[in-house]
């Protein structure tokens, strides 16, 4: 007779994936994963010898530290917390984050976006000097030997930061009195950011930090080109999976600013470190960097109060560029390199939708165009004849799986296309892998077939006799895919609810486009471009999105899928210094519109309910 | 019969008294301080059960903790390894530092000098602005709203600093939308440092680090005036006494730097935290600061390199003044508060030199003038004719008492006046406590008294047989105090090594006077003001000095001691924008002078050692 208590059904939430699963009373971390479908790395088949399956508890009880636990993780990641899958049992309802290098296969991330194609004119340039040993008859300061070298070669004398003194003298000597100097311009002649050695290329860092994913991107100043790219989930994720709930962790916790900080900068670290090894570069070689973010991201990654981002009027602490030393943020660049951080607009609308702008160059055309990005929050700006309209919609985390029964991010196995074929579905899952739950474009794609097929009718209701249409009590569902063809051996439904959530995502969205066209007078038929950027825009599909009626009903050729636009943005930025005062210009120009105290949004929220 | 253990004969060193003593294996630390007739707070009469002789070991091996250690000091205390001087008993030779609260009378150390005069001029001003709320019809940012309000009363629109951000928007809205902001003077609209309340007046910190002791000084600085003033021992101490022990020990130790700043940081914020006690200030009040030291304290305080200040030529990494964020050297002041670093001019002349120079005025008469700061490092600066001149004289730690027999620092209990009548030694201890020691003044005294009655000839040679002149082995001495007379039964004495210390120090100053002198053409009788600074320079008796040939044959009425005059020059500075460019400026006319290569140097360092 089994143990009563091993039929005490326990829930696990898989992070950074965005699963929930359920299992029994005993059964490890290793076997919730393998019910979610999610393949970890455990070589040793799960014996614990092979310390591959690490996991980081976030809430929850555990069961003690098993030996081989003891034996096979490092004291740095014992005294982290850190477990072993294989060996770790929940011991009540549990929220696990899995780590990176644990996970068989990584989440998809999008960052490539539209590319620049401004020419590099760095804020750091390179200088190579090489000055006269220090002598009993020449006893000017390290200092004063540089400053008088660069001034001999380029007539300016530039300042040296306190933190780029800290190791320069025994560099200096090191290196035989030569040095190449980064130095960025500044009033009046200029700061060494980095001290590196002749020859040595300086390198930019850009970075886009959303809610949910990070991406980061190597760049060599000189050139513009981008050597390096590499993405992660933001690690915040696991303390909050949208900015209102990060927003009051930060509030509830002492030290929740410094923690959801701290998480950050370490893994924009080990993004750097990643990446320099890849090119063979050192982090002392990043002399420059730009990060943009919504407006809450900037701020906690910036280090400054939340709490007010949190509470009508959702004001921001600054709106205007700042310019902080990497270091003072814990992120380990050269020692003197700062972080450019461009301007955002409002409490929702952040400097990730302005270098959105830049890079699709939506504020700077004559033609009428509406620019969207994805995502919990998705921001929308319309420009037309000059005027610049932007606004944020509260379309929720359903598009990164959350609140959808069969939910999940982007990851592989996820389904991201779905057609109804003569009444069967047909599924492309991420990965070619059979699937094991659905993603944001997966779902759309759903309810725009079933929607077109008449499945559901336009306020969502399921047609109860439809085929593969089932109920579980009172909800009804369609069955996506059959358990004989999903990666876990159960089926993977949309249910009436997960539609619900769509039509509120998607109405969120629409109501804000129609009250910003109604803002600028501004009729469907004229609009020249409609530019859908992010991540997640890249993989819709864009007659789902009309058909549904989260777009307005323009011609397909109108539509322009642009990628990371945000990414893209902040690289035009770190190498050019003229794009940043462009932004920063552009940013003020912007009238920011407050759907939630807007008179027509209600009106039109509930509206674009319908399908 | 005695456990033979106990027979074992054990050194041991006070810091931060300087005082060396011998027990018995077995005997307390408490028993050490006993023997050196240092007193300890210790109020239950060593049973370990008022925790206030706290001590921290820094070399040699300890017995184990004892219960009531366990019992008594705080987890915080027992994790840095302090110890209570009543339990702990040393194992071998030991040095331990005796904790600045255990001590029941404290060092005495001069915090006054020279008052300024000048009128303030702060960099930092103080601004009092009250803002609209935000509102959902007005939703600029916090940072725009309080420059938008500075702009419309002053016509500037100051920058924000990072560091000022941190907490900005929760005070505003604490503060109901009002604020006085610390807006230091920086192109182009100045920057905000600090962040008040109304009307809260805004203070800044003047700091002189030395060698041996640090003083700091808080200061009103719309007005000037100095509010509170607060010495320590440089805790530096505990890890080499003189500057060249400290640079070994930095580059030894891989973490030497940071230890080295850290310690001196933890003092710094200790003083500043009791003076702001003492007038009901907090150090968010503490809007600006200034530091001077020798070039080697002010690298290691700065962070800066040292490795190259303990090599020839011995250049320092910077020479010109240097802000730093005082939150980057880990000194808890206003947010945004900076640090001003005075220029120094060698890596043995320093910005309290610069500091003294200032306060003195010796760089800005038209008179001819000598000014010397006397320490473990002696530098001396003449002025004549608008040319300037300094060098730093190696002149050791002998008038810190060390490598004097019964030397010790000017602390409770050490001799600081001798003078011999009818062949009896008159003794004056500071505190009028029975003397302990013997103290920088007391030994130049002594050694002055000993030269004018004829018991030491011009050699330094002792009179054998002299009254009170006795040996031991081939040491001759001479008896300053009986046993019966001294706080510890034991008799102090001079003896013919500590003769011979005073001379090497004197010299090495007389050397370096003599040799600036000489390089611009000076000759005694032109001098017409010979300034001794300093604390140690205090106290000093002006006639010993010159009859000790340490100083010129100079009528006593050219002599003006004037104290800290390093402290008042930081004071200056704090207050007045004008005398920070005028130091700069008058530092960079000073030709510096290096004694060790200098040709005439060792002809006149052995002709000096005479009496």
């Amino acid at each position: 007779m089994p143990d009563p208590m091993s039929r005490t059904i326990l829930h696990v939430d898989l992070e950074p994936i965005g699963r929930r699963v359920q299992i029994e009373a005993g059964q490890t971390l290793l076997d919730a994963a393998r019910a979610a479908g999610i393949k970890m790395v455990a070589v040793c088949g799960g014996e614990g010898w092979c310390h591959t399956c690490v996991v980081r508890p976030l809430t929850g009880q555990f069961s003690d530290l098993t030996q081989p636990e003891q034996d096979e993780l490092s004291a740095k990641r014992l005294s982290a917390g850190l477990r072993l899958a294989c060996q770790a049992k929940p011991r009540s309802d549990v929220k696990v984050e899995l780590l990176p290098e644990s996970l068989a296969t990584q989440q998809r991330l999008q960052l490539e976006g539209q590319d620049a194609g401004y020419a590099p004119a760095s804020l750091v340039e390179a200088i190579d000097v090489t000055i006269a040993p220090a002598t009993l008859d020449d006893l000017r300061a390290d200092v004063t030997r540089l400053q008088d070298a660069v001034q001999a070669s380029t007539g300016c004398r530039p300042t040296f930061p306190h933190a780029s003194l800290r190791d320069l003298s025994g560099q200096l000597r090191a290196q035989q009195w030569t040095a190449r100097l980064g130095i960025r311009q500044a009033p009046p002649d200029g700061e060494v950011v980095a001290v590196r050695a002749h020859g040595t290329p300086l390198l930019g860092l850009a970075v886009d930090i959303g809610t949910t994913k990070i991406a980061a991107y190597l760049v060599e100043l000189a050139t513009g080109r981008t050597l390096a790219r590499a993405g992660a989930v933001n690690p915040q994720v696991a303390y909050g999976e949208d900015v209102i709930s990060r927003i009051a962790y930060a509030k509830v916790h002492s030290d929740g600013r410094v923690v959801l900080q701290a998480r950050v900068a370490e893994t924009l670290n080990g993004l750097v470190a990643a990446m320099c090894t890849e090119i063979g570069a050192t982090r002392n070689q990043v002399a420059d960097s730009v990060v943009v973010g919504n407006t809450a991201m900037h701020h906690l990654f910036a280090g400054l109060p939340v709490e007010q981002l949190g509470q009508v009027p959702f004001v921001p602490t600054i709106s205007d560029p700042l310019d902080v030393r990497a270091g003072d943020l814990g992120l380990e660049l050269a020692p003197g390199a700062y972080i450019h951080f461009p301007a955002n607009i409002a409490g929702f609308v952040g400097s990730d939708h302005v270098a959105m702008a830049l890079s699709t160059g939506v504020w700077e055309t004559d033609r009428t165009a509406v620019a969207v990005d994805i995502g919990t929050n998705t921001e929308v700006t319309l420009a037309k004849g000059g005027g610049k309209w932007s606004c944020s919609c509260a379309s929720g985390p359903a598009f990164e799986g959350a609140h959808i029964r069969d939910g999940m991010r982007a990851a592989p196995g996820a389904i991201e296309r779905v057609q109804i074929v003569d009444g069967q579905p047909r599924l492309k899952a991420i990965g070619d892998q059979p699937p094991i739950g659905i993603c944001g474009s997966g779902i759309i794609d759903a309810v725009a077939e079933l929607l077109r097929t008449g499945v559901i009718d336009r306020k969502g209701v399921l047609d109860k006799q439809a085929p593969r249409v089932d109920r579980e009590g009172e909800m009804f569902y369609y069955v996506l895919a059959v358990p004989s063809t999903t990666g876990h051996g159960r089926p993977i439904v949309v249910s009436r609810k997960d539609i619900n959530e769509i039509q509120l995502a998607k109405a969120a969205i629409r109501a804000g486009i129609d009250i910003l066209l109604s803002e600028a007078k501004v009729g469907y038929d004229e609009i020249d471009d409609f530019i859908v950027a992010g991540a997640f825009g890249t993989y819709l599909d864009i007659g789902s999105t009309v058909r549904t009626g989260m777009f307005p009903p323009l011609p397909l050729d109108r539509f322009k899928q642009v990628g990371n636009a945000a990414g893209a943005g902040a690289r035009q930025m770190l190498i050019s210094a003229g794009r940043r005062s462009v932004a920063a210009g552009l940013a003020r120009q912007v009238a920011y519109v407050e759907l939630t105290v807007h008179p027509e949004f209600t009106r039109k929220y509930l509206h674009a309910m319908y399908f």
